[in-house]
């Protein structure tokens, strides 16, 4: 073992070692890393695939003076290891531990935030631009990953650096895939090279070319045409990326430290955009991660010798299985019903749709904004879309929900899986923000299940309705219920859960059962709650509400979203366009980003639960 | 002429037509389109470019049932005109007039509302997939520009395109540049062709490669890397397009009408993805939009012979000339600062501060996510980036403000112009979600002047705080004020400008003039309300609004946004925080789109002027 982890300076104590022993620092770093993810779970097969890749970077280049930007960012534990994080990484996704993203204020290293794909070549773009203006000659590194490319954002910001020419160095960690295997007409394109057919040909067709052409001129366009067929099928990614004014280097095998060294060292002299190929492989190190690279992607608890995935107690069916599940029932009956994910396949329980349905499934990759749109273009023929997209990713495709789908009030479903607090992957990918970021575009239906069955009823409402509805669901299991048909709910009618005199809880979707439980906390103190879900945040259960707080001048809203225009505001708009003055107490998440943590353990600082509803309710009945 | 227009069935008319009587049509269109532009204004120099393409797609589809998608949708009125909807074209773009833009509820032939760049494609591509699930034969045409090209929506839809082979084509209608001249290192390629030194380096090349090359094996990646190198700048758009896996046929003269008809004849028998490349020239047929297409892109009335535009009386600077100018003065003496535009050079007032500091100012095309993920990553290096972007289109980057800007507390300033209602464009441009989708991001603070010196107030302060700012103002002039120096305004501090007893008019922006001048009718009338401008939507003055709200009891908050989750529902939230119970009645827009109309009238339709404010509020007074 090269024991430089825990030195003082590792990144010193790394560039001291030969070449030929960085290979012991390899082994090292995925020892701990494979150890760290078998105990607290995270993001281990895209780790393990840069570890070798990452040790280079750190060996060619001077960080934090120099800049390595990572896309996504959970490839980055191996980088967190060597730029002195060796002894917290035990806390590694944890409340108030170590991020699994970069984070720039856990250490300098870290120069960029980021959860969310394919921004790294905009933000070290931006950091060239910056260095250029202030006359600083460091270096700037973005590391992207194949899957990345596909989206949208990628693309503007590779054309907009081989217009600028900046000094910056982009590598494409190529292990084709990105979470899912990739799709996308440029995916194939990453593993291709020319062969000698294709020299064979140009050969042809140039020879016919100056032999035949008497004069240049009007022939030349035909002719043209005609080598342009034949380079069909044989562009590589090299011309590709020369195609952005890029320079292309590789592809570079990206386990083997001593090609890449050489090739970093080679690279960092270079002037202007430059794109480095470097193939790797998704687990590498770890046998059972290198067999299922999907499984180990992002992975809960295992044995870090079998790989064997640690089983709990057995659990309720998660939400996403249940999506998952009821999309197949629904899509039997009603052959309109496609699915759309963007890159998700797994994650969004949408497999056995796939499975069922392949010619009314689309995986688009990476690309939610293009996920939306298309969507709309088949709700203009009659077909009837869900996107299933996560929360925080649906963020991305904010303005195509807005511009072709609400505009156009078409009838299209977006199925937010992972709502509310996530966990430990913490403040990029809570999905806190949705009911803020729906609830104000105009003809769209905003529902929220409570609980499974009820996740099933939404569906089906959804599925019925002929405009476009959003629906948001916790990430976690269900309560366990036993599964029930799903029917079509009544538009924007509320329930009553539990009565009483003293005021109402309006609760929805996770926190329904929190809310319930406060209430019968707050009974046995004398204090008698009535508990309403509204099932809809938009269209609101106008006249149950109103009347419900009419009668008793006091109620709480609780919601697992932002309090800045969320459930809660909807409630105070509702009221105050009624002119109904009542006390009104919002329960919800503050107006910051939330950390890391549990769901449950977030749930409890943030007052979320039941004690802590409890809490706050009782605060106000006494101030009352 | 033809007469075709005001035939019942132009469509049928068009076909009937033999090839040669065609550019009749073509002249009677120019002329119906010069006359209408140059009395209600519109966007003349693209819808003049592509006259030919339109009457050829015309003829070779068979619209309604084969689709025709227009990316942007501001090159239309040749459509528009040729289906039917020539006896109303004289009210394009006026209240409840034709729309400048498609729009699915004025024709059948308008297969999908518009307004933002760039979704063709992949609405295009939707309703291929849609036809092939439902087993129909009609063709899906979408026609896009190659500044919309520059979009990741653009990429992300032509990367699935390719990969799911539907039948589907795209005409890339070319005319070198967007609304500014394009940039981006793909740009240049679209008028790139095949040279014959291409193909004598060529065979120079792989000669040399089938002479020396004993073996196949490993020296081919070394050899294959020169002729990928030899290749570099000559791809051809050709080769660009055929890598996604579309064919490519092309470029054609968008102008010959034989030509356009023949080969879109050919077209429309090929399956799979087609790009079909058509070079038009934007303003082609009036010279003054040849000659000046920035200025006749979206134009106001003018002279249909000669092009002058039309002067009406001296108007005070308009807001975004005085934020081009007070940018050039902020950045004299503050060199940190640094503007982004995404292609709208001249829109934003930007050419000024392009002018003074070219090496601080950034267009990066048709691409805000980028804008701004670029700008975060300028301000993560000590840099001031100030990204200017009209409010509707910051809608494409919600979640690059979120997650690379908001999060990481980035000192990047958004100014939002076109905010609010801007009149003739119509419901896809009418700035009026912003308020909502800005107000719940952590970090964030938000701004609204009044007036244009409160604009050199808002910019000042916004380059001085330390974190991210967003500060909207309306399209159009300024009030006329005299200018005074910028000054840093104390964060979240609102201002009172009209003492009043009987509750008080909360009123930001725009309609603060109005609110005032509303406040001033009911004091005749015997209700005296104070007036208070807030400035900072975010943070609220939270003290100066609780006293005043709860001395009176009574509030009114105005604003040119959505009612749903806006500055009135902030004050909503202050309040229930404080426990202040009070009458509040919230003035904004209605949950739906609003329509086009000059922003007079339209201020006037939704009761947002000073008359209808007064109104409004008279009703609550006689309610209390």
């Amino acid at each position: 073992m090269s024991e430089i982890l825990h030195q003082t300076d590792p990144l010193r104590a790394l560039k001291a070692l030969p070449v030929d022993r960085l290979p012991e620092v390899a082994r090292e770093l995925r020892q701990v890393i494979i150890e760290t993810v078998a105990k607290n779970g995270g993001h281990l097969a895209s780790s393990l695939g840069v570890v070798e890749l990452t040790i280079a970077l750190h060996r060619a280049f001077d960080s934090p003076s120099d800049k390595i930007v990572w896309d996504v960012g959970h490839q980055a534990y191996a980088h967190k290891l060597l730029t002195g994080r060796a002894s917290r990484f035990h806390t590694l996704r944890q409340l108030d531990g170590i991020s699994g993203f970069p984070k720039c204020g856990e250490s300098p290293h870290d120069c960029f935030d980021v959860g969310h794909s394919s921004t790294s070549i905009s933000a070290a773009l931006g950091m060239a631009a910056a260095r250029d203006i202030q006359g600083e000659g460091n270096r700037v590194v973005a590391v992207i990953g194949d899957g990345s490319l596909t989206a949208g954002l990628a693309f503007e910001a590779l054309n907009q650096a081989g217009h600028l020419k900046k000094n910056l160095i982009v590598i494409l960690n190529d292990n084709e895939m990105s979470i899912s295997p990739n799709v996308g007409a440029l995916s194939a394109f990453f593993s291709r090279q020319l062969t000698s057919d294709f020299f064979v040909r140009m050969k042809r067709e140039t020879e016919n070319f100056l032999d035949n052409v008497p004069r240049i001129g009007k022939d030349l366009r035909r002719l043209a045409k005609k080598v342009e067929e034949s380079v069909k099928g044989f562009l590589t990614p090299g011309m590709l990326f020369e195609a952005f004014d890029f320079d292309y280097v590789g592809p570079i095998d990206g386990h083997k430290l001593d090609e890449l060294v050489e090739m970093l060292d080679n690279v960092k002299r270079m002037d202007g955009p430059i794109l480095v190929h470097v193939l790797t492989k998704k687990g590498k190190g770890f046998a059972p991660a290198e067999q299922n690279p999907s499984v180990f992607h992002g992975v809960g608890p295992f044995d870090p010798v079998s790989g064997a995935l640690s089983k709990g107690a057995p659990q309720p069916p998660s939400y996403t299985a249940v999506f998952g599940e009821t999309l197949v029932e629904l899509g039997e009956t009603d052959r309109r019903l496609v699915a759309i994910t963007a890159a998700m396949l797994e994650g969004t329980g949408l497999k056995l749709f796939s499975e069922h349905f392949p010619e009314r499934f689309f995986d688009v990759g990476i690309a939610e904004q293009h996920a939306v749109t298309f969507a709309a273009g088949l709700a203009t023929a009659g077909v009837r879309p869900v996107c299933a997209i996560y929360s925080t990713f649906l963020q991305r495709a904010y303005d195509n929900l807005l511009h072709d789908v609400c505009l156009q009030n078409l009838p299209v479903t977006f199925a937010l899986d992972r709502s509310g607090l996530v966990g430990a992957d913490g403040p990029t990918h809570h999905g806190v923000f949705d009911l803020s970021f729906l609830r104000h575009l105009p003809n769209l239906v905003v529902m929220v299940p409570r609980d499974e069955n009820q996740l099933r009823h939404v569906m089906a409402t959804a599925l019925a309705h002929d405009g476009p509805v959003a629906y948001r669901y916790p990430r976690g299991n269900g309560l366990g219920l036993p599964a029930v048909a799903p029917q079509i709910l009544p538009m924007g009618r509320g329930e009553i859960l539990r009565e009483g005199r003293d005021g109402v809880i309006l609760a929805v979707g996770s926190l329904v059962a929190e809310a319930v439980a406060a209430a019968e906390l707050l009974a046995t103190e004398g204090v008698e709650l009535a508990v309403v879900d509204p099932v809809f945040v938009k269209p609101l259960d106008d006249s149950l509400i109103v009347g419900l707080v009419e009668t008793s001048g006091f109620a709480v809203t609780v919601e697992e979203n932002v309090l800045q225009g969320g459930f809660g505001s909807a409630v105070l708009e509702l009221l105050a366009e009624r002119s109904v003055q009542a006390k009104i107490v919002r329960i919800g998440l503050p107006d910051r980003f939330v950390e890391q943590g549990s769901q449950q353990e977030l749930r409890r600082r943030y007052g979320l639960d039941a004690a802590g509803i409890r809490t706050a309710i009782r605060a106000a009945v006494e101030n009352k």
